[in-house]
């Protein structure tokens, strides 16, 4: 009985502080709070093996409320345990009562949602966007495997650690209806993380509605079987039944499937006045707090703990076990040489001998390259890995890869948890896929997570296989985010796009060493280099290839040869253009326009892309000054279609070699 | 036998042309093709009701191929079957052997992936990025059964018109790794699609590798039959099982469960070479065509099919059955009226007192209305309706509303579907939460679907529930697309952003009477009326609200209430300011930056969202031009967080009215 009566007083306790929490913000979701109170309690009191002063431990289980607006009974729990809360380690504090009621608050770091930037380490990332966490608790753990060394190739059993840390991830029944959730079972499977558990949170209710049949307890669990889970349909408020589903996980960690357990449970559970339709969003008002909080204590009483004292061990909280292995190394910059990596593969004497090389060949030269150098890197791509080249690392280092099928949703927010757990992720997939996953990305920046991004066969130069694979909104969208600082003061997003492969290495090396989001533009076409492998790429750098009185020629990637050869054809009219490569937004802008303004002050950008990259940052630095200068932007005008050769869909769009003349005419 | 030697051998022949096709365009995917070689023989030459002459019927069953890729097997048949391509109607053709071999050419309506924007009306969307054909496919099935007037309500079962088309859909095994595909088998099932097939083509080989188990045909057939769908398990070149499986349609119909078919197949069929890994995306070399077709031919012989010529009415296609109902209402203009569609809500006392009222609330009222004066238009919503007040139209005209639940990117493909079969969709939820299907929102958008997008509670004045549900990128994002022209020649997107109710309103009639995608942004606070019922808005347009001599506001949304409020302080300050609203791009800029000139050439972009949007498209004008106008850009320029008042937020963001009175000092 301890146990159970433990259980039950600690969840209403809790629950009432997420209902007074919510009350003291003026807004919040109580009633998905009260679904979760036992559920939340038997994991962090009993089931977690963890300390409450030090949220950074790695080896210690962690819990992802995909659920991110139930968070309040979360924090309850935090407040009640005093659990550590701050920017970093050294700067942590217990948290309190008092922070719990500053929920909501702009000087609070206990935000609407789950969000480890804010200070609350006790999550992995930003929830709230719903059906993400999933891919998040799976990524956490597939990075627990990995430090525990055992063997994690894509598709393989692996082996299994019994030490290695268990990831719970509580996810709501209409949030199960997000597709994402669906990809990161089958990611959880193929790569037998059974150290993740899925936990289906069944309150049959949604925000304007009954949840559908098909997210029933019933057909969750026939999902999740199919699926190849081994699935629990247990009673979310018997402290028993939840701990019994939970103590199984061992055995059936032993029998290579994965576990979910799918829990009923009562939306507004303990007070009446909380439950049925209508109650999702709305916290309770202040006068009608004494009202719910004799209701809850009915409750209490209804099941015999109505002043039940919770006695020295019943509610005991295990310590997390020892790590499998050492620290991961210390952060430092991470050196890679051009030259060896490109003679490990093959590469250099067709290189050094003048042959183009395709940049994207060379991101995959430097990822493996990086992943040799520190087993913190690791690769993650979506079935297009020869395509990519992220098949090189693939291939030499499979214990530092995972293979994410074609699901890139699940990729972006598994390559968040495996930074969250000390990783530094490398996804790709084509520019084109990576669109796939704004919202799991802009969630991943949130989150303060410090993974790259990188798209390949970016712009309309892909020609034959038609714009459904071609990248083109992907330079607004991302230079937006350069311009925004995260919870740290950095620059939210570097966004970066090379013109060859030097650049290209060189970059991809940056990239690992720059802490935060990266995107990477890598190229289709095999390009002639046009650096040294002594020349030094920095975030916001450019480079002037070409310095003329007449016009300025401001591009990046492919187009930058274009423009190189629209020069020549200029010299040959006895026209001088400047011709800079603006790899790196955002960009270093002064420099660029002070060669602009020696170019006769008319800058051209040539962008193979829609419009809202390179054009935009020109313009916004123009439109800030007082002068003559002079803005015309070349890029993608039409939606393209397919073309056998480049320069047909380039003409195609606007952006051939005689648009380009008659730009600078 | 006849039927069945009929289809091995047109199998064979369209297989040899689709070889020849990729061939001739010097890329595309040749094995696929052939592993779905017998399927579409079966479909398209005898399941299917539908007339190759006319792919506009709109009773005729449709194929909706999500693995675009595929595609040459498709075209193969329609240019042996002579079917129709072209602009419209009016323009068709029949499509050529000829028009085949153009396959991937940039003059060619032939693309390499399958798009209707570019004349092949035989499909209903642009396919290619994957998963998303299915719910292209739920679209144009629940079109359909709206038209044979079911009554189709969320999660019923409507009635089942045994003449209502059907329609099919081919998902690739690798491809049904995208939770999409499962978000949209839970549509289907919810609402009872039972004219809606989903067809697997298991030829267990993806891009880079063999694909997993879990996509394997006996895991598929489990996940489909968890899913609530009549799984068959077949060998899909064997044309009896195919015609076998699918003659079961109309039984298992009766049954309320729709049909999925996973077939078995092979990569590469007929052809050894073909076969295997490292075949997916390389055409036959033009020199080893004649050994190719050798050993399909040997493998004819094997099927005692060498020389068979395939007789009268072995293969014959059945007619399209009647229309259950009229053609829809000729397209023209679509009118609403303010005053009455707000009495009918029993609004309009409350507005005409002067009381505040929320554009969210506006656009539920005009879509309403909408709906009601046309059953064209139609409403989804992913379970925030009663956030984005799409339940107006939910609870008064169930017929014309889709509940998709929490499942964005499956609501996007559907309404594309929906479009493509006649529907104005309405697709509405948190703007934050559209991000999540950007990539099929640029798939519409490439297909030339009229569907409209409608973002509530964008920006971050949502305060309270923090960044997780704060749309912020989207302004650069759509703008992007503003500036690019589809295959119609006309803007891809119209991007609107009113400030109050009636501009709301009224947008939102607009918006039904444009043809193509419409982003419409709206605000959850309650904003006073800035314009009357009488006053007009249209696309690009914007409202002069002040004009100073100062410096001069450009805004939307809910920002133009804040920076009338600093023109007041600042004229208490003896300093005049213009103020602007300019709620939709691309934007009219040139009249805008008159007023500009005249209001000292100072002008301040002030946006609740990330650079990109208003602020690029003032700079991009600026900067095209000599002169000495200067902008000042105010917007998001971190991360927000949540807080309790909006003005926090703003504060916290760079958006206080001290920072806008500051700007303008």
């Amino acid at each position: 009985m301890s146990f159970t009566a433990a259980v039950h007083r600690k969840a209403i306790e809790l629950g009432k502080l997420s209902i007074e929490m919510t009350t003291a913000a003026g807004s919040g979701h109580p009633s998905t709070a009260l679904s979760l109170a036992h559920l939340v309690t038997v994991l962090m009191y009993h089931q977690m093996r963890w300390d409450p002063a030090d949220p950074w431990n790695r080896a210690a289980d962690r819990l992802v409320l995909s659920e991110g607006h139930a968070v309040p009974i979360v924090y309850a729990a935090l407040a009640d345990l005093g659990a550590a809360i701050g920017p970093d380690k050294a700067h942590a504090r217990p948290m309190t009562r008092t922070d719990a009621l500053s929920l909501r608050a702009i000087g609070s770091p206990i935000d609407g949602h789950p969000n480890p930037g804010l200070g609350v380490h006790f999550f992995d990332a930003a929830t709230g966007s719903l059906g993400q966490g999933l891919s998040v608790a799976a990524g956490v753990a597939a990075a627990a495997k990995m430090d525990g060394s055992t063997a994690l190739t894509a598709g393989g059993s692996g082996g299994l650690a019994t030490d290695v840390r268990n990831v719970y991830c509580i996810i709501g029944d209409g949030e199960s209806r997000e597709g994402q959730i669906w990809e990161a079972m089958d990611f959880i499977v193929d790569h037998s993380l059974t150290n993740c558990v899925a936990i289906f949170n069944c309150n049959e209710l949604a925000q304007s509605d009954w949840v559908s049949a098909q997210q029933s307890a019933e057909v969750l669990a026939k999902k999740a079987e199919a699926f190849g889970f081994v699935a629990r349909v247990i009673d979310g408020h018997d402290p028993e039944e939840i701990s019994k589903a939970l103590s199984e996980l061992h055995v059936i960690k032993n029998g290579h499937r994965p576990l979910a357990i799918i829990a009923r449970t009562v939306k507004g559970w303990g007070a009446s006045a909380e439950q049925g339709m209508g109650k999702h969003g709305t916290p309770v008002k202040k006068e009608a707090l004494p009202k719910i909080f004799e209701e809850l204590e009915r409750t209490a009483k209804d099941l015999g703990v109505a002043d039940y004292k919770i006695g020295e061990g019943e509610l005991k909280i295990t310590a997390p076990p020892a790590l499998a292995n050492a620290e991961p190394k210390a952060a430092g910059a991470i050196k890679i040489n051009f030259d060896e990596a490109l003679e490990k593969q093959g590469m250099l004497k067709d290189f050094q001998a003048g042959k183009p090389l395709a940049p994207r060949k060379a991101y995959g030269v430097a990822l493996l390259a990086l992943a040799q150098a520190d087993q913190r890197v690791i690769g993650l791509d979506a079935d297009v890995k020869n395509s990519t080249f992220a098949e090189y690392l693939a291939k030499k280092l499979p214990e530092q890869f995972l293979e994410c099928r074609i699901a890139e949703q699940n990729m972006i927010s598994v390559a968040a948890g495996a930074a969250a757990a000390g990783k530094i992720p490398f996804c790709s997939t084509f520019a084109k896929f990576v669109e796939r996953a704004y919202d799991q990305i802009e969630m991943a920046i949130n989150s303060g997570a410090n993974f790259k991004i990188t798209g390949s066969h970016a712009g309309v130069t892909l020609a034959a296989d038609g714009p459904s694979q071609m990248s083109l909104p992907d330079a607004a969208f991302f230079r937006s985010f350069c311009h925004v600082k995260n919870y740290a003061g950095e620059t939210a997003v570097r966004y970066f796009f090379p013109a060859d492969a030097v650049s290209c290495f060189k970059i991809t090396e940056l990239m690992a060493n720059v802490d935060g989001c990266c995107y990477l533009r890598t190229l289709r076409a095999e390009t002639k280099a046009l650096y040294k492998t002594s020349d030094t790429f920095e975030v916001g750098g450019y480079k002037v290839l070409r310095e003329g009185k007449d016009v300025c020629f401001v591009s990046a990637g492919y187009m930058v040869h274009e423009c190189l050869r629209a020069a020549d054809e200029l010299a040959k009219q006895g026209k001088k253009a400047s011709v800079i490569d603006a790899y790196s937004l955002p960009l270093q802008v002064d420099g660029v326009l002070d060669v602009a303004a020696r170019s006769g002050g008319r800058i051209i950008t040539v962008e193979d892309n829609y419009t809202g990259g390179l054009d935009a940052e020109i313009a916004m630095a123009i439109a800030g000054r007082e002068d003559e200068m002079t803005l015309q932007s070349l890029c993608v005008r039409r939606i393209p279609k397919s073309g056998r050769e480049p320069a047909e869909v380039l003409a195609y769009c606007g952006l051939g070699m005689k648009d380009i003349l008659e730009a600078a005419g």
